[in-house]
């Protein structure tokens, strides 16, 4: 593919510094870039490159020095550059059919130009959208729903009666709909709490490589629509995570607690449960959750603190050794106090 | 299904408060009900919702108020409930046989009424007991046996030689014999140490999604029977695990660590090398563990402590800046009394 | 097979000493060694046990005492024990060819000896070395390169346009080329940064189970030769790991961060993007890194600190509730000396 500077100006909606004629056939970082190329500065900390990059053109947000460039200037480079990717690198998948080696089970109801790789296997009663992609070895187990545009990555798991929306994009080896880790003590052991609720994925939601969430006890396990998970992220039984959340990797959520939209767990977070984490808050990563958090507050730390009341901790701690030694020392001069003042007093 | 709420307390071998003839068909929370189900108190916080639950009936604890429902009273209500979960929601796994598209090696040796899903593959030698099932997509390596009634889901792979009891659930992408991380410095790199030995799950062991168990350098890897491991668990070569202990999502086990019965490790814990960890100790949800921890104790923390000290320590530690202050307020206070004492004995 | 001590001696290059005519079929353990096998010591606080192992012969270090066992003595007792294993037990994988149930796309490019499992895919215009093996539900996309003696494990996934170089092991489940996780704010949600690069792993490298790796979203995401990582491992777009690294479960390495040669991170580790980890640094389980490391340092910690320094704060927190005791109890005192010093002076 090519396109003029102009052109890729329009596309974005952006103002056109310099020649609109240069043609450009791909994109890349400051650094990397090529004649061919168009660039992007998303953090003003990198500015300078701009003089030295070899780029063709580069996107760049209002007000930034061009040094001489041509260049497209917009309010947000970054969402400009991830467009511009889509454009030139990103094709709609292949319409292969149903190939040799897919197995469809019973009453599978599929929409037009459904793709199944070989060793991918859909369960009886099970309803695929439009143009839904199942790549090698993924299981769509008997009753479930898949909405249309939907890629599952080889491997993925969608488990009995389990339903996902459109446009969802789930990476190779995630489960959805595995059993919710529940017992009940019986006095000899542990007795297996049937869990026979499911998993709703809405649309637009994307699900890292070998993430797992759990089908709810009775009821349902929620993701609402256009959040992203990244990798190895447990989400267990009966929790709801709200619209447009962003979980980072390794982040666990323990059962039947409740996220609000636009919420964002930085990695390896772990939650309690049945706990709520109000719409638009912040969790550093690496904390650990053991109550409530209020809509839009930034908390960090194990056990979870304001971030700022955290970080002012965190740079204490490594004090206390010598803080310690500093009581210590006064508890001495104290004691030597008390016993001077006592003499004088005695006077 | 339909039940009578007398028939009920004589399946669970409750006391029956009511009207005996109300037909039941399903269970739900107290919050979630209708009439055709019944519910369940589990938890003396949501006593007051069995007054307003729309349940046909409710299973109460002994000497809770019912509120004019018709209940049945039994000693543990939630084990009740996990009954009639199972009673009312749960069917044997259908009998399907060795579907088109499964993979047999040689001297496979199978039970009666085993399912082999498309594109399951059983390796050469291995063998399965009656009324097992494997999802599509599960890996038996060769020589590897499973017991009776055991159910893998869709892309598990049980390595070489290991051996699975009976009743045993795996949940999906779950590994179990992987390779334990063993290496020998060699001056250059690392020489891989072969991991020769195999993993032992016993009867009646739940593994969840995408948990992974590493075969033994020599000899096996131990999970003991009644033991329930969560999704996204790590368990490393060597280790052995107690009967039914109860491990929470994304723990992680090194090697040669050993586990007594009825262990409890809270989600996101990391347990070190070569320990034990008595029978019935508990460990707090994201604690790291570097020593021994003997039975029946219960620590959290990092590294982990006895619970109750952590706790003490973790509400301190955010009063530490604060601390420092007053600290060095007292300091200041102190060499102002020195001078001021100093001054009135050289009077 | 079966080698007297006199070949092995020979085998290992060390120091024969006692019989070299005993028969040796294999290699066990101090505690659990027969007649018939070699055991080793690799750890001094063992040394007694060489009195009472049953083995027929040891493998000591130099100075060792040997309580009169027969014994060949070399510099790494521990690297010869990884040899002997090797040499008795591991054998080279079947050559099996490309078995009925696998599926080749267009274009494939084999290589000599390849064994494809029933139920793995191999996708267009892919390459494979010579005695490549893939086991069962193993998917290569379209247009991926395996290296020579590389073993792929049952579901791996290897995404499109991945390479994997040679004698690279790939335990079950893990994904290589999932798609890194960027997106750019839009508005009203997340708009999905296209990941267009890829993975490259070098030669012997080993990769456990179900750990994911995340292409580049440009460019490519690096992991250097001999570099051994551990299962359930999270390595995120862009980064470079180094050549010889060691990386334990369950760690997470964010986007953009590199990792010099030789480096080790223990298991739980959390390391921040963008950040560079100098050669041979270690990292200790658990920890939080927010920040470079200067190469051969050694940090633990939440936040990473220097060793020694987390070590005397780890030792000092739980004695901050105790500190809080004594400071308000010399704060009483300081107060009373204030009142007391304050009457002296008056009169």
């Amino acid at each position: 593919m090519e396109k003029t500077l102009k052109e890729l100006a329009e596309y974005l909606g952006g103002d056109l510094l310099g020649d609109g004629d240069v043609r450009i056939t791909g994109v890349a970082g400051l650094d990397d870039a090529e004649e061919r190329h168009i660039s992007f500065l998303a953090n003003q900390k990198y500015a300078a490159r701009v003089a030295t990059t070899r780029a063709g053109a580069v996107l760049l947000p209002p007000g930034a020095e061009n040094y001489g460039r041509n260049a497209i200037v917009l309010g947000n480079p970054y969402l400009g550059f991830a467009k511009l990717v889509t454009l030139f690198y990103v094709r709609p998948p292949e319409m292969k059919g149903i190939m040799p080696g897919a197995y469809l089970g019973n009453g599978v109801v599929m929409g037009a130009d459904v793709t199944v790789y070989p060793g991918a296997s859909v369960g009886d009663g099970a309803r695929l959208g439009d143009r839904v992609t199942l790549f090698p070895g993924v299981a769509v187990y008997d009753g479930a729903e898949i909405g249309s545009d939907t890629v599952l990555h080889a491997n993925v798991s969608i488990r009995e009666r389990c339903r996902v929306g459109s446009r969802v994009i789930i990476h190779n080896g995630a489960v959805v709909g595995s059993d919710g880790f529940g017992y009940a003590p019986d006095g000899r052991g542990h007795y297996k709490i049937p869990q026979v609720g499911i998993v709703v994925i809405e649309d637009d939601v994307e699900i890292g490589a070998n993430t797992t969430i759990d089908r709810a006890a009775l009821g349902a396990t929620i993701i609402r629509r256009g959040t992203k998970i990244d990798n190895l992220v447990q989400i267990a039984h009966n929790c709801l995570v709200g619209e447009h959340c962003i979980i980072v990797s390794q982040v666990g959520v323990s059962g039947s607690t409740k996220l609000g939209d636009f919420v964002t767990l930085g990695g390896q977070v772990g939650v309690a449960g049945h706990l709520e984490i109000g719409a638009r808050a912040m969790v550093g990563a690496k904390s650990g959750v053991h109550n409530s958090i209020p809509a839009g507050q930034v908390f960090s730390g194990i056990p979870a603190l304001p971030h700022k009341q955290w970080l002012r901790t965190a740079m204490a701690l490594p004090k206390v050794p010598e803080l310690r030694k500093t009581v210590m020392d006064l508890e001495r001069r104290i004691k030597d106090l008390e016993a001077r003042l006592a003499a004088k007093e005695e006077e």
